[in-house]
């Protein structure tokens, strides 16, 4: 029988929460509606389990992991199943370096770690990181901030036979993926592209703390489109709190064809932006606990297709 | 230098009229917009040259081939170039068997015959396709009509050391093509598809006939969409006369993600039917030509991507 | 206190469905959401009971009318509430005039008969009227088929001191509604329409019907559109039972403004179509009800605006 | 015979190109297409004649209008009409007030001053109102700069007899128009709006200098929303130089009808900016000559609609 995947995580936010409730739908109804891969190394969804959870707020420390999930500002919606409390009460996250001792003893059960928090604190991100070094646990940077990509850390791991996978994880549907999908199914059919746009509109914290700093995030958006993206526009966020976990996008594609006609596509896309992230993390989990169990430190290739930044492209 | 690809066409309705546009457009501008093979086997899109044309239309039989092809009910607009006359007047079409020789007589300066007219007449299209067979020339099927996947047919074209193509062209860029890639990336994405639908409108006297035996196309439209096929409905056509040569599809498709979340896709495509058959029918003719001077007869699986129906499909 | 408006219901589908569940839920919850007229001539949503229902499918005769309204092929969805059986069991409808004094009998209870079968079957709504005038009881038809446009009918309800409210009841909010809105109000502000077009998609055994008899209906919808209606378009219904009782609707404008340059509009609609209806009948309900009790027999012009085919209008 | 209405414009920016061009072509086509009231109070639209023009930018003060309007920043096409030279040089607007008479010179031939320059100078803006004074012309204020709400202003132009209309164009058809429309329906049809949104994309100057400064804008968005506006959310304005004059906008509005089912309408809205505000200040132009031909000096109530803040709004 096949051990069970202990996953510690760091950040109990809406991607937490679809995690956890969407691991919890799993096992009561063996749906595997919206699973992108069943089984990863002989590990199946239902095979994880989340057994540590870490965060900073005062009103989310010391609940159980199943009653803090729904915890403003979260809003992810609450999933059509039970969703028993896990024993798994939250704990105190790391505020600086200090602290990597204690979270690192708090880790003696996990197997991987897996860091959740919103981009932005380096720092805090390397921090964990040598917590799961020392507690001898796999790592996983859900975050833009360079972990996986500092060669200096991943020696470390390497040579621990810990695995680091990351950085910045790629959602398994969002805007970025289907404006790439686009724009590649317009060169290959040998449409000339003349221009294109996408906006993107959502209601969680994550778009709150983005639209203060839109450059970021529309140049990373824009790093995203490699394909004709002289002729791409991306417009601001717009932090809609009606829409709540739920990202609507609008993209726009002109193109021309034959004797330089037109072509138009006009395309909404709406998604639960947490479902996307959950989506990818449980993949990424099980990759990191299968290296680590087969011995392998290090970073993972089989895990390039869900992230943005795997080591080696630029920090 | 290489010589001048000479194509003879049947039918003289808007996917002529955009072929013709079309090549005036290239070689005036030397614009490459949304041409999708620059050359094929050495041939630019500029070396092809319309020599015959054929129609049965009292309106258009006898009119330089750059007047005719502005006709009733052809209704494709007006390129932005010169259109000098080319001294292609259009010849009267055949209506039955007995009139092979006469048309192979016509053929008499050509490479190619290019069998563009409406889907719905198979002995018309094998008549033609006897035509090219006396004069020598390739032949090539754009239309639903069993002729390059007649076994019997394609053995005697093959002996003959002639290239025939077909059936049934496969837009540049049409509703089939871009539901599909929608289809596709919603399940390379583990996304679960709940629900599609697709609906075309267009204002061409092609949608006018096909708005009549609708049961055939909205198969023909099922049978081009083979992933995921059960979960997608396809609504009657619409025939609009004021889209006049344009073509608009609405489509939807609804899945879920983790967490069995909602996953929503709305999109809109405009196009000009002609220009996606033209962008098509360019290519066909170049590989039709290359294969003819390089003795090689029968069907080139080079056209395959091209064609919905190639030969060893179901008729 | 007020005495309840005793209502009798001819056809259990889809429309009646959402007429005894959204009182169900209203008097529940108490919300008047989506309610148009929270009061009608002192009459409130919740002084409305369905106290008989006739019907002609052997599955739904005899079951309490709470069950008989989920059965197939009716498909509007369950809504949020408990629903008590309200001790109504399903009638068999009458199939011919000779069963017009079985209906009156029935009709013993009831203060208003509300006609909301399938269109299509006149003889029917009127042996249903007949049954209403032999009982005493208003009658209101809310099909297509000419009821209260029968000049010496309506005389006879008159003479009878009976309300008569009819035909063909306006949904409080589809796309006839939408369309014209948008019409006027590009005229309005003085664009110049180029064209204009609608497609509707729905899931309904309505649907289903219509889209055998498409022209009848795109005529309707069509008539539905005095303003520019030469230059609108209406795209035939496609019936796509996934939708099951949504109405999906794509609207397209283009109009051009100052300059000659072109406004564009571009609209999708979704609507539960049953919903539409019963948000209409509700108030036909209480204005057929008002009136018997104040002793004003015939058509109420307060009717006019929740119907299209109102006494006067072409038959 | 009629006199001609003289003109002075303040700006030369896309507005002043759309109302010149505009005027060329209705001159030489005769076109009733897209203008809202063919007749003002006697006056056609053709009677309306530009006489001078002012501007800061150095590139444009001593060209002819006619070809100062297509110099960048400028981007609203090139209609498709001649446009011969009027022989109305660009004059050198006013920095401070110490031009004003320079500048009320220069008015010896207009009867009417429109300000159509960018909004947020308002200095400027009241410093060429003092030169209508001076000069003895009706003025109209197109900005959002308060001009006709200062009741001091407002008392002076009545006194000396002279038209003042302001403030604040409300374009022929815009987001707002179109989102008060929709929403205002929704009512009507006793629909609940539940939420709603709308993004605004463009790619003018104009466009441009307002995403600098968003929360003015969106401000004044929300303003021109009066109903429900709680539930309104207005997304930041993307400045996509691609799209240059046209406007985008995309609205969602979500609602609910009876038994609380959710009723969805997503719109796209493509319009050109610059015509929005010609189809309107042609308007504005012939109600300000009419009053002052007739001796009626001060605010015209006739432009009431036309504006979005006339005077007695707050400043």
């Amino acid at each position: 029988m096949t051990e069970r995947v202990k996953v510690a995580v760091v950040g109990v936010g809406n991607n937490t929460s679809a995690l956890v409730q969407g691991l919890a739908l799993h096992r009561q109804s063996g749906s595997m509606v919206g699973i992108r891969r069943p089984v990863v190394d002989g590990l199946g969804v239902g095979d994880v389990a989340v057994v540590a959870a870490f965060a900073t707020s005062a009103e989310k420390i010391g609940r159980d992991l199943t009653e803090a999930i729904f915890l403003p500002p979260n809003n992810f919606p609450r999933l059509d199943c039970d969703l028993p409390a896990v024993g798994v009460p939250v704990t105190k996250g790391l505020v600086d370096a200090t602290e990597v001792p204690r979270v690192a003893a708090a880790l003696a059960e996990a197997e991987v770690l897996l860091y959740s928090a919103p981009s932005g604190r380096p720092e805090t991100a390397r921090a964990y990181a040598e917590a799961a070094l020392t507690a001898g646990v796999a790592f996983i940077n859900t975050t833009a901030d360079p972990v996986a990509r500092d060669p200096h850390l991943l020696a470390r791991f390497e040579a621990a036979g810990l695995p680091l996978l990351g950085d910045d994880l790629a959602s398994q549907f969002g805007t970025s993926v289907l404006h790439n999908a686009l724009l590649r199914l317009l060169r290959e059919r040998g449409l000339t592209l003349v221009s294109s746009y996408q906006v993107n509109l959502g209601g969680t914290e994550d778009f709150r703390n983005l639209v203060q700093n839109p450059d970021t995030k529309m140049r990373s958006k824009l790093n995203a489109l490699p394909e004709g993206a002289h002729s791409v526009e991306v417009a601001p966020l717009g932090y809609l709190p009606h829409l709540r976990s739920r990202k609507v996008a609008h993209l726009n594609l002109e193109a021309r064809g034959w004797g330089e006609t037109s072509v138009s596509l006009d395309v909404k896309l709406t998604v639960h932006d947490p479902s996307g992230a959950a989506g990818v993390n449980i993949d990424l989990v099980r990759i990191a606990s299968s290296a680590l169990r087969n011995g392998r430190g290090g970073y993972s290739s089989e895990a390039t297709s869900l992230l943005k930044s795997p080591p080696g492209t630029a920090v």
